[in-house]
């Protein structure tokens, strides 16, 4: 089913965007056309605190024109490792550190038109630091009771994509261990 | 939190991909810029036979340059209701028509560079009409157990986002209904 790239165009690289287009050989032989987003990935943690509460970030987001209650999160950001990346994000987002992270998944959020890999990490053995947003980062950190948040996100009441499959899985992964 | 919008250019209208970069004022009274994907927004359906099968579509996919299994899916192409694109999608990539579609949730999957949202449901009573493929669009239509698409789901084991999303969720609410 693999499409095979003819050639590639740069159509766009801003700040953060980065737009091309391709012209590809279709599985059939015939020429087709692909607009995309090349992404560098981006990790997000679900971050657990002793007794069950997690600590999340409701953060306004410019395209849904809207807030969101979130899972910490953040982009690549050259050669860094999808855990550095998982611990920088929530420290500097929240002022939380983990002391342990797993892997709860890699998932691609718009297989349609980005190559995006989200890497999804469970943080538990928290210890409190000091927040540290980047310029123009606005965002608000909220304390959360873990089972509450899996069963809205079950019930489609958490919005944000990654934070509803982040923290069903992370349910799912204690369902598991519960035996 | 609001980011007001102080003023919008147009980067490039493809065939599939609106890119925009607005000038914004920041919460704090600082200017910012941001660069954003305008999507129509997308419907999905979780479809599943009486005995707890689910009809799948394995597709390539550029961007990520893989196949993923994946829900049936697709675009909004103009003025449609997020029910009848999902029932439109289904039909066309897997050759079954649902006779009832419940809302499992409205999820944002690329908050941080796209408006896209997407219309996840549970599609039930399936009929077996005749697939109908979108020119350059190959996929192969595979039947899966619901129960060992939920766990794979829940183990991080299916990497296209709004799959896991939507599955997780239906296994969720089939909790809920069993009570």
């Amino acid at each position: 089913m693999k499409e095979r790239t003819l050639d590639s165009e740069e159509i766009f690289k801003g700040r953060l965007l980065h737009v091309k287009r391709d012209r590809v050989a279709m599985p059939d032989g015939s020429e087709g056309v692909r607009e995309w987003i090349d992404h560098p990935g981006a990790s997000a943690v679900v971050p657990v605190l002793p007794g069950g509460k997690v600590v999340m970030v409701r953060q306004f987001r410019y395209g849904p024109d809207r807030t969101f209650l979130e899972i910490p999160a953040g982009k690549f950001d050259g050669g860094e490792a999808p855990e550095a990346v998982a611990l920088r994000e929530l420290e500097e987002e929240t002022g939380y550190r983990a002391g342990k992270l797993e892997v709860l998944g890699v998932l691609y959020n718009a297989v349609g038109y980005s190559n995006e890999a989200i890497h999804v990490f469970l943080g538990t053995e928290l210890v409190k630091t000091e927040q540290a947003l980047d310029e123009g980062e606005f965002l608000e950190v909220e304390i959360h009771d873990l089972r509450e948040l899996i069963e809205k996100a079950g019930a489609g009441d958490l919005q944000d994509m990654k934070t509803a499959a982040g923290l069903l899985m992370a349910g799912s992964r204690m369902g598991r261990a519960r035996g």
